[in-house]
Formats: C-alpha cells, sequence, structure tokens
C-alpha cells in the first residue's frame, strides 16, 4: 500500500501533527489531538479517529476507555501540511472526557477576562470511565 | 489589566499554542496558525486574529499584507488549556495564502490514497499580495 500519503505530511520535531476533530454534520469543532504516522494510517484503516497519547506515550484508540468512539468520515490536509483535519461521527455525543460534547467549552469573557465554562456536562465522567 | 486569562494557557516549550480559526457563523474550519502570550493578547485587544509567524519569528496580523483580515468574535480554550479556538468573521471570504476559503482545501481520497484538491482558488494569490 502506498504511503506517499504519509510522507507528504510535515511531521514536526517529534513526529506529530495537531488532529482536530470536527463534527461532520455541524462542523462543531470536537478537540484537538496529536498523531505520529502510525495513528494516522490506522485511523484510516480502522475508520475511526486513533491520536498518540503525548502523555501516555502510546496510541490512543478514541473511546476506548469511554466507549466515546469517533468514526471517521473524511479526512483533510491544510496548505503548510502540517495539520490534519478530521471530520468525525460522535458516538454518544460526547468528544471531551469532562463529559462535555466539545473539549473547548470555555468562553473568554470580555470584560471579566476570565474563561467562562458556557458548555453543560452531558455524562458524568465517573460513569465514562469506570464501567 | 489582569493576565490571569494568558497565564491559564498551557504554552509549549517556545511558548505557543495552536490557534484555530473557524468561521463564526458556518463553523468552518479556516486554518490553524500559532500563538504566543503577546499575539493573543493583541488579538484581545484589537479584535482581530493576530498570530505569531514561526517560519518569520514575528508577529502576524491576519490580513496585513492580503487583506483578508479575521475579525474577532468569540475565543475558546480546550479543556487541557493548550488550544484556543477563534470564532471569525473572515474579511474577503479567503482565509489561505493560495486563494481559497479554508487552507484544508485537500481530502483524502481513500481508494487512491492521494490527497485531492477540492475546494476552488477564489483570488488570484498574486493580487492578494502584490498590491
Amino acid at each position: 500500500m502506498s504511503t506517499d500519503w504519509l510522507n507528504a505530511i510535515k511531521w514536526d520535531d517529534k513526529g506529530l501533527v495537531p488532529a482536530i476533530a470536527q463534527d461532520a454534520e455541524t462542523n462543531e469543532v470536537l478537540m484537538v489531538a496529536w498523531m505520529n504516522a502510525e495513528s494516522l494510517e490506522l485511523s484510516k484503516r480502522e475508520g475511526r479517529a486513533i491520536y498518540w497519547s503525548r502523555s501516555r506515550q502510546k496510541l490512543w484508540r478514541k473511546g476506548e476507555e469511554s466507549g466515546n468512539v469517533q468514526q471517521l468520515k473524511e479526512m483533510r490536509l491544510d496548505c503548510d501540511a502540517d495539520v490534519v483535519l478530521l471530520k468525525v461521527e460522535q458516538i454518544g455525543s460526547v468528544a471531551c472526557h469532562t463529559g462535555r460534547r466539545s473539549c473547548f467549552y470555555r468562553k473568554l469573557d470580555g470584560n471579566t477576562l476570565t474563561w467562562e465554562t458556557t458548555d453543560p456536562v452531558l455524562k458524568d465522567p465517573k460513569q465514562m470511565y469506570n464501567k
């Protein structure tokens, strides 16, 4: 199988690129994680988002613990070839480990200059991770 | 003025975070660039997207040459506090230096395993940069 599409990517000095997961229907940005070549190739092959966990230094099949799998609908690459965009169907509606839809649940309040939590918790994280 | 909101961010070892520019109306992801604390603070103050150009090692007021300014509607921060999401109004409709709407104009063709250009050039880059 050709790996030209993987070689087209400009991996950073750690061999990673940021990957944005976006809801394929609503275009909501759900999260950003990192991928190495192996995780990107596996994502394509398995049809689901598979990231490289920088904290755990291992492959992270999104949803492997929480059940919040991201089914891959489309992959895009930017002009500099150093960011990947995944259009996904978010199983279980929740992408964030806090139980929220999106990881971007805090908004800068322009008056108070504080990051205000605006999005509700949809699932109890304890239920997501202690099955 | 409080800088707590800037200190809340987990800057990487180069003092940067990735910033996603998303169309505030359609939710399209337009581009990803990088910000340091100064560029983020200036973005807030000036109400437009100001990035840190890693290649030029200087502030980059998006649109300063091309006219494709991004007016800032909202700023969001993710759960790990290491990615910023900018909701913007893209002046001139074009975010990409190639003259396309979005930098993510290439889609992986699952059969041929090639990155196919799917989005049209809306503006001649020569016209954008040689004014």
